[in-house]
């Protein structure tokens, strides 16, 4: 085990992914991924007084079931990593509260699935933990009247613009046990492609997203078609398009098995989702349900799941500030 | 090396603190702690048109600094660990993109520099990486209008309330080297006293550092007088007093040796902060100058830093959410 390259951490003994749970909300639940996600709310309250609640409870729901789902007890947890989108990753805080665990919160943006797998990684990886919980969550509701408008108010969306998912993702970790493998993780590095445009976020993820890919190539000395998949985390279509292109820029041809997150979870036709998907929950809950039943169905050798980023906040905006983008990968075999 | 108890890391072979800096806005440059500071800015603004941008501005100049004082270049560093209490950890994303590195966004509120330092030693401590920079920084006037009102209003402030600390402190974590060492780290779990008051944030500290402090000393089988010295991060003058209680109620008594940053950084008399300074730069920056020196010459063996947050956010406290609270410890000896 160890550091190969300038950005990759390498696994002798690659953790487990042992069990993955996830939960989405009612748009998410008609879209074309329907069938795999393991839990779909009928409405975006999920029972509670406020979204912002409720995307606590959809944490809490997430992670409850995933115990029951491995029958482990949360005392057996010895760490949980997670965050979400919310101001002070507050739904996180208030879904994770009640199991009593040490906590490690992180905010990564939508890349913060990446964040998560990879240090709970680390953490099993390295023998210092027995047993991880790591994972991400988005709301849309939330997230509109955070960062855009309210609901209420009926603003119209650029065609760039991307559709905040309503989702949790979140996997258990274990040195033992049958699943995929966790092989190496390559942690991303923020990089400003001078990006101003909210409404078009995955202009400032696409460069982020070719940049991690890349060092993760260079650092483990591989190609892409080493790879069944890549797997971006919420790039939009075009985001996507934009990526494979500065990857040709670099003389790296992506488009045979690059997928993303954010362009399969609606079908921008008929759900109206524009650009796609997006949002920490996006790739989170995609992984733990479709590609997760993938890969443990040995229908993929090998995935570079790549969550993705965009940096910035409300009063980042307003000042003029770039939006950054960041990407993490994350290297999982099946054999 | 290995976890050690319920909540601890125990390190084979400590990664070692090698190198620190401080930067501090001019409140605190006027404080009982101003001789201590690597750089005490004359302005809020740091140069900068607006108080986000300054604070990002300390950040970029802190890690700099750092890496002047150690003689590397940024090229030199692993992985960067931080955060801040801007929404998005933005000021963080600002201060650190032009360095390049790979990085590990991090939310644990005013913990943040414990949560840093924790995955920093493990990074180090496990081999992974040779060199990591982990901090965290406030600011006032950010925090103030993010959190509470627009300074211009000029609320009251009641005597529970807390001064958020205009600082940044980062610190450089390697293999080998001289300066004190990480012996061991304990990661907190979500603490919920039923506190609701926003004004009162060391009464939803104090349970959590008296936690984790429990922790720490049943998991390495030590007592307080083992430790010249417990150090909260950020509970204030209030917070100070209800944390010795609520150990006392666990027949610990950490009268003796404990001190809390948030206590230390202000003359409370003639600078008119209540109960105190909190903010992710309290303990970050006074760690990094005050308590790194002391342990660099001898005059303190060996301490236990323990960074406290209050995890919140406006809509949390809009809804009628309890304030949380986490606490993080990090064991360093000198010898």
């Amino acid at each position: 085990m160890g550091h190969i390259g300038k950005q990759t951490i390498k696994f002798d003994k690659s953790p487990i992914i042992t069990h993955t749970y996830s939960s989405v909300g009612p748009k998410e639940g008609k879209g074309p991924m329907k069938e795999h996600f393991h839990h779909i709310y009928e409405d975006e309250l999920m029972g509670q007084k406020s979204w912002e609640k409720g995307e606590a409870q959809m944490i809490k729901h997430t992670i409850t079931s995933l115990l029951t789902a491995a029958d482990k007890k949360a005392k057996e947890i010895d760490y949980i990593l997670g965050g979400d989108l919310q101001n002070q990753i507050n739904a996180t805080h208030l879904g994770v509260k009640d199991f009593n665990r040490p906590f490690f919160g992180l905010y990564a943006a939508c890349s913060t699935m990446g964040e998560a797998m990879g240090l709970g990684a680390i953490l099993v990886g390295t023998g210092l933990a027995n047993c991880v919980i790591a994972g991400s969550t988005s709301h849309y509701a939330t997230a509109e009247r955070q960062f855009r408008f309210p609901l209420e108010y009926g603003g119209q969306r650029t065609m760039t613009q991307q559709w905040t998912v309503t989702g949790s993702g979140y996997v258990l970790i274990e040195p033992t046990g049958t699943g995929p493998k966790i092989e190496s993780i390559t942690t991303g590095k923020i990089v400003d492609f001078n990006i101003k445009d909210a409404s078009n976020m995955g202009a400032a993820m696409a460069p982020a997203a070719v940049d991690t890919i890349i060092a993760h190539l260079r650092d483990t000395n591989q190609k892409p078609s080493d790879y069944d998949a890549i797997i971006t985390g919420d790039l939009g279509h075009c985001g996507l398009s934009l990526a494979l292109e500065l990857a040709q820029h670099s003389e790296i041809d992506l488009t045979p098995n690059m997928h993303d997150c954010g362009a399969m979870m609606f079908d921008s036709e008929t759900q109206g989702t524009h650009s796609g998907a997006s949002g920490c929950g996006c790739s989170a809950s995609l992984f733990s349900s479709y590609w997760y039943k993938e890969l443990k169905a040995k229908n993929l050798k090998k995935i570079l799941l790549v969550p993705t980023g965009a940096l910035m906040s409300q009063s980042s905006a307003q000042q003029g500030e770039n939006i950054l983008g960041i990407a993490h990968a994350v290297s999982i075999s099946s054999i």
